[in-house]
């Protein structure tokens, strides 16, 4: 492994996708990596104070038998993908970045924003973070 | 940053993800980093003559809500993803390339597409063009 | 191209994502990559022996003309993904894992998987594989 950090761009915004966002976080920081988050349109969405304890729904694919699945162990007491996210920037480094193009598409102000994000950047700033290091979109 | 390219393969076909693309590509072009997008699928539908006009809807998770935010800022005259591209690549060093295989799948020629597009590749082209630069898939 | 491998996280399920993914992943194999694929949620799911030779569907931009345009190809005869990723692991260097959380989330046990599948690890493992490769989320 290197110490360049990996960079997550966060466009989509369903609890199955965020869900294997905070899993590939939370591995990442136990291996002592660096990790920057950036958030756009429904990603950046889901991390508002107002939604990110709702329901944001499933990929389309999943249907009526991938819903009762993921249902299942969230009754089982699954962790959530913020809850995940939490533990992980405990655990390591883990910066996590609303775009600003983003917060103006959805007239969002920082103070609308869940404390789980550090701040807002511009995709300039997001890249000169990012370095060398792997750019994975979600 | 290193002087390898960042390389976009674009499968998706959703005016709101063809608006990551553009702003990605034109933060990457202002720092002088080079481009190469690849178009496959809804991505390369998008990129028609026929159709970059078109409204290409939002992903599912947009909602109705997402959906008037996104039409409040095209009335307000936020530039189209295709103006933002068109821009990027009189600033910097922006190819894009349609997917060989995938004009077969839509039934396009090359005349098809809109001058944004500079010409057609097989997936092995791309790979050699993007060498050891970030290969990010939208 | 570098010697580190290539590393697809799919986790798509619908058919023209996973097409997209056979057709970089033999691409890949052709120029002598190495290429690591971990299947998550329903990327996972179209690799269980009960579901890898159904309609997985498309993404929903496809539409009624981009559903008309694939079944048209595939009534030509045109090899399906999991024909193609066969084809590529004779090829060259392709290994298939699932994640095993997601086999919890799905339920699913090693014995539901098609033999295209390799083996199942944790993230961790995943990325101690990728090394400095690529890392490209479908």
């Amino acid at each position: 492994m290197d110490e360049q950090p990996i960079n997550f761009v966060v466009f989509s915004g369903t609890d199955d996708k965020l869900q294997a966002l905070a899993v590939m976080t939370a591995g990442a920081a136990a291996l002592g990596k660096r990790v920057n988050i950036f958030l756009q349109y429904w990603g950046l969405d889901a991390f508002s104070k107002a939604k990110i304890g709702a329901d944001h729904g499933l990929a389309p694919e999943a249907g009526a038998e991938g819903r009762a699945k993921v249902d299942a162990l969230a009754a089982a007491g699954q962790a959530s993908w913020a809850e995940t996210l939490r533990q992980a920037k405990d655990l390591g480094e883990v910066d996590i970045q609303a775009c600003s193009l983003s917060m103006d598409v959805l007239a969002l102000e920082e103070s609308d924003l869940d404390p789980l994000v550090d701040g807002v950047e511009g995709v300039t700033a997001f890249y000169l973070n990012a370095g060398d290091g792997q750019i994975v979109f979600i």
